[in-house]
């Protein structure tokens, strides 16, 4: 294979985020689960539940944008496919992917719906839940695909997220299969339990086959893609195809399965966490970029830390920080 | 006079900022002035600086519409009237504005342009420097003013950024008619040494004629009012006719006069300026509560100091924790 022209190319929704501050009643009263993803289907949901939120800050989101984001800061050569709309927030959103230094061509869709939005309560523990109206980014086409974009890539890295609409599941399969007929790895995060709830089949039959080199997921997604309560019995389930399975743990920090081997990392310390929005996306970032340029797994397991230790330690879920520098700084050797 | 129904209403800018962190050679390579606000008098001059700006974070600004903002988080009640266009940002200002507790109905313009935005360069030292494209904020006519609000004001606080388009210059005199028609005061902010180099005609006559109570400045820029360089004749010619002169010193603090009387106040500590934007809109919010409520000078000038406190401790220019209870916190009596 030539030298990838990307360490990693995904695909993902295209979002901004708006964030705002709210008490856990709220998120009672308006029965949200705390700290899932729950979906908006129409505008007029997502306009009222905007009118309910309290004043916000918006920063363009997106899990598997933040992690190309994420990837980019820390000096890697990254990709981004995903559907805006041809309006203010698509052009924030362009604008933002493409300053933090990651190649982003998808041509913006005209007329509604709008770009897609994700309504961010975070609560005084600084933990987020959110609410998608996916907009314009449940449109993106298979024709938007750059299929040497895709052949470029070391990874190519999708999100669950993305499954739940149909036009963009058809495009990941075929950038699935356009990774499969070259030498790019296939790399994937279960997103959410709630994503698992719809998409649960599609997920273990991707993971049995072998489509799946690198699964992220957090303890609660592994257990319920195996419908167990028994993390070791889930972990059991996914080694045997998936190349690297990376379990991510909140504060007990993450491990991580590479032929039969196990790696534990801690969490990184913060002084105060402000906002895990994005805390998986970052650190699916730092490993992912570690891998790309063949570094071993425990230490990509120690760069993913540190990068998200330092998006919980602000509001949005883009590095602030020069992660090049920080990890420099950081990392134990 | 009947209780007025509101504190303070105001008149502004309604602007939504975008904020990226930037260098000095940045600013200096750009030509802009450290610490100003300049004016961009086209969307494409708006779009190629924008196309340079890092990867942004958008929270709804306007200077006055900043200071409404905070009175109402000190509990106050308050009312905004400004121009925006009927386009995404401007649902993201009209949103965040009551979301925080003011009332706004100025009705949002159809058709081009877009809602005001005003590109922040924040430097590591945590100065801002502005570039504003003012958009709809500039089509802000007469008829839109709510005589009844002005009417039911304690204060009517106007923004000397304002002063610049036409139309709702216009406005903001009608408004003062209505002010001085019945009780309400009227407060100003000269806003901006390039906004004074300008206006300074008019600013000056409604300093001399009486037309303002209340006036707001920092150091530089009641020092380019009067063209001197010296803050204390600066001071001696503004007294004599507006009632209340209130000077912000940045990391000195602030001082006031009243009736001859000299009140000074020292900054209330931060652990780290991040962003100082909103540090003078917020002082005035402080100051303007307090004096809307009856309460002395010296207590309305710490209550400045606190809320200054709070805003450049982070990102954007509008209030971010509990203003009342941090001022019960903080205040010394």
């Amino acid at each position: 294979m030539t030298t990838p022209t990307y360490d990693v190319v995904a695909i993902g929704n295209a979002i901004v985020d708006i964030l705002a501050q709210a008490e856990d009643q709220f998120i009672a009263d308006e029965g949200m689960t705390k700290g899932s993803m729950q979906l908006m289907f129409s505008p007029e949901e997502a306009d009222a539940l905007y009118g309910k939120m309290g004043p916000g800050r918006e920063i363009s989101g997106g899990s598997a944008a933040n992690t190309v984001a994420g990837i980019a800061a820390l000096g890697g050569k990254a990709g981004f496919i995903g559907q805006v709309a041809d309006d203010q927030l698509g052009k924030v959103f362009a604008h933002d992917i493409k300053a933090a230094g990651v190649d982003f061509t998808t041509p913006a869709r005209a007329g509604e719906p709008t770009t897609a939005r994700c309504l961010i309560f975070v609560t005084p523990d600084g933990q987020r839940t959110m609410n998608t109206f996916l907009g314009a980014s449940q449109y993106l086409p298979a024709e938007a695909l750059d299929a040497d974009m895709i052949r470029g890539a070391k990874i190519l890295y999708l999100e669950g997220y993305l499954w739940d609409p149909e036009e963009p599941r058809a495009a990941m399969k075929r950038a699935i299969e356009i990774a499969r007929e070259g030498e790019t790895w296939v790399a994937f995060t279960l997103s959410d339990v709630f994503c698992i709830d719809r998409h649960g089949d599609d997920f273990r039959r991707m993971v049995e086959d072998g489509t799946i080199d690198i699964l992220f997921a957090n303890e609660n997604e592994l257990m319920a893609l195996w419908k167990t309560d028994d993390l070791e019995a889930a972990i059991a389930k996914t080694t045997p195809e998936v190349g690297v399975l990376v379990v991510t743990r909140s504060e007990k920090g993450a491990l991580a399965m590479y032929k039969g081997r196990r790696y534990e990392v801690a969490a990184q310390p913060v002084p105060a966490v402000i906002d895990t929005t994005g805390a998986g996306d970052l650190f699916a970032a730092g490993v992912l970029h570690a891998l790309a340029t063949d570094r071993p797994l425990d230490g990509a397991l120690v760069q993913g830390a540190i990068c998200a230790a330092e998006v919980i330690s602000h509001y949005g879920a883009r590095p602030e920080a020069d992660l090049k520098a920080l990890v420099k700084e950081k990392m134990p050797y």
